[in-house]
Order: structure tokens, then C-alpha cells, then sequence
């Protein structure tokens, strides 16, 4: 059965939103599969803010992509062909099916794809029982452990992992502030039970924030970086955990650097503590994040929502939803 | 018995460098002891950075010190008399014995005083001993939990907290790489053993930080805060630890804030932890780190240097002392 793959590879480093010019779109044709790989028809890209860093030319926490390679992403197709005996035709696979129609791979190491249960619809399993859930679930509860009472910060919070954060964190019985930019992502949050938002577009978080945390913030999920850890650190309650999870307000630029906090001396007053994560070290030991998460889900108490674009050849102008804030919830593509 | 006490009250909040007349020399007669009430002989203060913070209005660990009072100093005195079952005449006490020659305290919560064996000399015991060795043990040992072989860096390493620090961090079997302002302070660090020096006064530590961390940073104990802390966050290693000490480059100025690290990013991309701790949560548990810090001064092993002024008239430019860089060790004031 001759294959025909449609892939997008880089071309050039992009700056600041990409373009479809930074990349090619191609066809081709598939070769045979080897000894131990397998042929996935990918079905769902996943969009996550991290992918554009990638894009850069810099040393990172994985290689960068590199000019002329298929541009990284994680998602997830079926299997169609296997020559791998952990993997069956039929089966769903999880893992960096990269922006193309088609992948073959040799599943080791980084490579690793994982073989989800058909179960729930695949956007939901992308999403809240994906890395996204796993990210908020790690960060927060394990890094964060959050305390009935507690005053929990979460910027980026209707954006598919702030918006999980904010959830379990009602779940522990902490008071939770969400930060999100504009009307809708702010009502949204409300229905999700959070109890106090701002809204960064439409008012000053410096002002806002102070007024809003009278108890002090105990925990903050940060998914922006930037000006608001500022003012966050002002607020900060001794023993106060800030978890760094993201930094999308910097666009994620190469050589984009923001302006960084002045008052870091705030977590010596506050013996608190900074911690930078990667959801990629907690994916090995998921399994009681993911048997909590889809308890939840399955109550219908795990509210989620996913904003699924269509079609390969929308791949670029998909990946620029998450920083122009276009985004409604988890942003994949359906291929 | 008429016991006169000298002491330094605050008269203005100081911007800068100290100045004798933001404070008043007053000598006045001591009231009797009232009940549960003790009398100590001021034999020597101690002068750490923190002290500068407590004379700004601002918001800290510890209130402010308010116009009129008495400077808040540690230091160390002898029990004239005594009112209360825990502290006999004679008995040797450390505790916040203020700028002043004299003070009676009803020593319970803050104000306690640990009555202190008389072993060895009072400076020694008021530098590695005191808060400075417990400053330097906890941060380093309990929180920085340095392995052989690991890279560790210190800035201010020629004070007396950095350069207890860069030592333990050496009997640990790291490779320890110090930070400190001239010459005469750099041979020093080379005496007590650290692999590698960095003169900030005579070198750029942007140019130099990378090439002698050839292998990355995996703690860095920071005394400075300030510009360096971002040159260090593109050096760390993957699950680098990053412990805030102190913030000494900012002169602990009342609404000076420094620029802060545009890379706090590199925290997520390396796992790593940047963590603020103060010396007053230790203190109730230090029975360990004074124990192994006792052996490694009884064996001479872990090097001291006491830089000792004397007068009580010569508090405050004795304070500036720290922030000029004039003082070479442990700065101490015999009164």
C-alpha cells in the first residue's frame, strides 16, 4: 500500500509569531517500514506553548528542530503497520507524532510512544488526561502541595493547563485567583468556581492582585512569566511555593528577554521557594496523576473545553493561537 | 550599683551607606531588673548585612526599627544580674543585644538569649559558631544537599557566611568556585581551598563564569544578588539549586531595587530551585550544624578570620563596613 506522508518542516527560524514561510509543506511518499518500527496515521496534533521554543536556535531542555526537519508536536494517530510486537495495528498512540499526516518510527527512548486506552473521545484524552493534565496535576499538587485554606495563584489560567490548576486546586480547598486576558476567559473561570479573577487586558494587575490576595498567595502556577511575578512576589506569604511552568508572555523569542522580577529578595523575607518543571519528567510515573484525573472527568467535576482547528495545512497559523490568546481551552488540530 | 548604658538610637532612616547622624549616642542610667528580668554586659556585636534592612521602613521578617529605639544588633554579653532562673550572673549570653553596652531584656520569644559555654574565644563563637556557620551549614548542607563532584558556586565568598560555605561545600568533595572583590580576598579563598576564583573587581563574571564552569553549576549559594544571579542561570545544571542568602549588591537600600534576572526561564528549562531561607528558622535545630562545625574547628580544619573594631562610638561606620567590602571576615565590634 504506497502511503503519501504531508509534513511541514522548518525552513527558517522564525521570529516572534511564525509564518507560514518559516516552513515547507510537503508530500512525499512513504518508504517500507523496518524491523521494529511502526506507521502511525496521526489523527490529532496537540499545540502546547513549549513547541515554539523548539523553533529556536538554543540550547533547551530537547535538541531544537532543526532546518529541514519535520517540525516537533506531540499528538496522536493509529497505528497502521508494525513491525514492533509492543505495538498492535489498531492501537492508539500517544507521543511526538510531529505536524504531518503520517510518522514512522523506531519507539525507543524519546521516541517512546505510549498506547492509550480507546476510551474517552482522543481531544479529551489530548487534553486533561494528556501532558496538560499531568503538567497542572505535577506541578500543583506534588511540587505545589496545596493546603485546604490556602490562597492559590494561577496566571495563564484558562489556558488548557492553568485551567486544570485552577480546578484541582479548588478540589484541595484552597481559594483560588485566576489571571486571564479578556471577558469571556475571565466568565469561564468563574463557572469553573474559581473565586476571584483579573483580567490582565482589561485592568492592572499590579493594582488588582494586592487587593484580591488580602491573605497573601501561597502558591502561584506561573504560565506567563514576565511583569506579573513582580507584583506576585510583593504578595507572597512566608513559605510561599512558585511554581514555574510556563513563560508565554515572552512569546518565546529567541532572544527575547524580559524584564525579570527586582525584588527576588522577597523569597528570602518569605523563605519561599522558585521551582521551574518540565512535564516530561513526571510523564514516567503518571499513573496516579492520570487514575485521579479520570475520576474526576468521569464525575464531571474535571471541567474542560478544547478548541480543535482543522486540517495539516493550518498547522502555523494554529501554533500562533496560543500567543496571540485566540485559543479557547486545549488548542489541537485535527488532520 | 549605678550601671550607666551607652547606645545608638535611630534618628533618621538612612539612604545609603549609613551616616552617624541618622542615629544618637545617648548614655543614660539603667533601671533596676524587674521580675524574670536580666541584665547582660555587652562584650562584642556582631555587624551582618541584615542589620542594614531592619533600619528601613519596609515590611520584612522582622518590624522595623522604629525612630527612637535602640539599634538591633546580635551579639554577645555577660549576665551582670539576674532575675530569672535560666540565666545565672555570669553566664555567657548571645542574642540581639542591640548598639549599646548594656541592656536588660525579659529574655522569652524573640528576645530569648541562649546562655553559651565558655570555650572558645567570643568572636570565634560569634562568627563560625554563631549565625554565620549556621547561615552557611543549613543553606548549603540542609537545602543545597551537595554530592561529590558537584559544581558549587558562592558569591561573597570572602565573607564570613560565603566563606564558611565555600569550605563545607569542599569537606563535601565538590568543585567550588568563589566570587569575591579584590585581590587580597581572592588569595584568601585560594588559601581555604576553593578550586577557582573570580575577582569581580578586576574581572567580568559574565566572561569568566563560563569558562570556569566548564561543566556547569549545580548550587550556587548567593550572597550578592543583583547581576550575577543571571549570569549563573545560564550556567546551571539540570536540577541546579539555587539558594538566596542575601542580596548584599543591592546596599539593602530602602526602595532600591536591582534589576532582576531576564532568564528565570532557564529554571523551567533546567528543573532547577531557587530557594530564600533565613538563619532565625534554624536556629532552634542548629544542635547539628554547631556540633559538626565544632569539629572541624577543633581539628583546624575549617579556617576564620574575625575582623574586629572597636568602641561602641564606632557602630555605624563599622556597619558600612559590609557594604564597602572593607571588612575582611567576620565583622565584629568590641565594645
Amino acid at each position: 500500500m504506497t502511503i503519501k506522508n504531508t509534513k511541514w518542516v522548518l525552513r527558517n527560524r522564525p521570529e516572534g509569531l511564525v509564518k507560514d514561510s518559516d516552513f515547507e509543506l510537503i508530500t512525499e511518499i512513504m518508504p517500507e517500514i523496518q524491523e521494529d518500527e511502526i506507521l502511525i496515521e496521526n489523527l490529532f496534533l496537540s499545540f502546547d506553548p513549549t513547541q515554539r521554543t523548539w523553533l529556536n536556535d538554543m540550547p533547551g531542555y530537547l535538541p531544537p528542530v532543526q532546518i529541514g526537519e519535520v517540525v516537533r508536536s506531540g499528538g496522536m494517530g493509529r497505528v497502521l503497520e508494525s513491525n514492533n510486537p509492543e505495538y498492535k495495528v489498531g492501537d492508539l498512540a500517544f507521543g511526538f507524532v510531529g505536524w504531518q499526516s503520517h510518522c514512522i518510527t523506531k519507539p525507543t527512548g524519546d521516541e517512546r510512544f505510549r498506547v492509550i486506552p480507546d476510551i474517552l473521545p482522543i481531544p479529551t484524552m489530548l487534553n486533561v488526561m494528556g501532558t496538560t493534565g499531568i503538567t497542572a496535576y505535577y506541578g500543583l499538587v506534588e511540587l505545589g502541595n496545596p493546603q485546604p485554606g490556602e490562597t492559590v495563584l494561577v496566571s495563564g489560567a484558562a489556558g488548557a493547563t492553568g485551567s486544570v490548576a485552577v480546578q484541582i486546586a479548588k478540589f484541595k480547598g484552597c481559594h483560588v485567583i485566576g489571571i486571564a486576558g479578556g471577558a469571556e476567559k475571565c466568565a469561564w473561570l468563574k463557572e469553573l468556581g474559581v473565586d476571584d479573577v483579573i483580567d490582565y487586558k482589561n485592568s492592572n494587575v499590579a493594582e488588582e492582585l494586592p487587593k484580591l490576595a488580602k491573605n497573601g498567595i501561597d502558591i502561584y502556577f506561573d504560565n506567563v512569566g514576565g511583569d506579573i511575578l513582580e507584583t506576585v512576589l510583593f504578595c507572597i506569604n512566608i513559605n510561599a511555593r512558585i511554581l514555574l511552568c510556563g513563560g508565554i508572555s515572552s512569546g518565546y523569542d529567541a532572544n527575547r528577554l524580559p524584564a525579570g522580577p527586582r525584588n527576588l529578595f522577597s523569597l528570602i523575607i518569605k523563605r519561599a521557594t522558585m521551582q521551574g518543571f518540565l512535564v516530561l519528567d513526571y510523564i514516567p510515573q503518571s499513573q496516579k496523576a492520570l487514575e485521579e484525573i479520570a475520576t474526576w472527568v468521569m464525575e464531571g467535576k474535571l471541567k474542560h473545553r478544547e478548541d480543535v482547528q482543522e486540517g495539516i495545512e493550518n498547522c502555523p497559523q494554529t501554533l500562533n493561537r496560543l500567543f496571540t490568546g485566540e485559543n479557547k481551552g486545549k488548542q489541537l488540530l485535527k488532520i
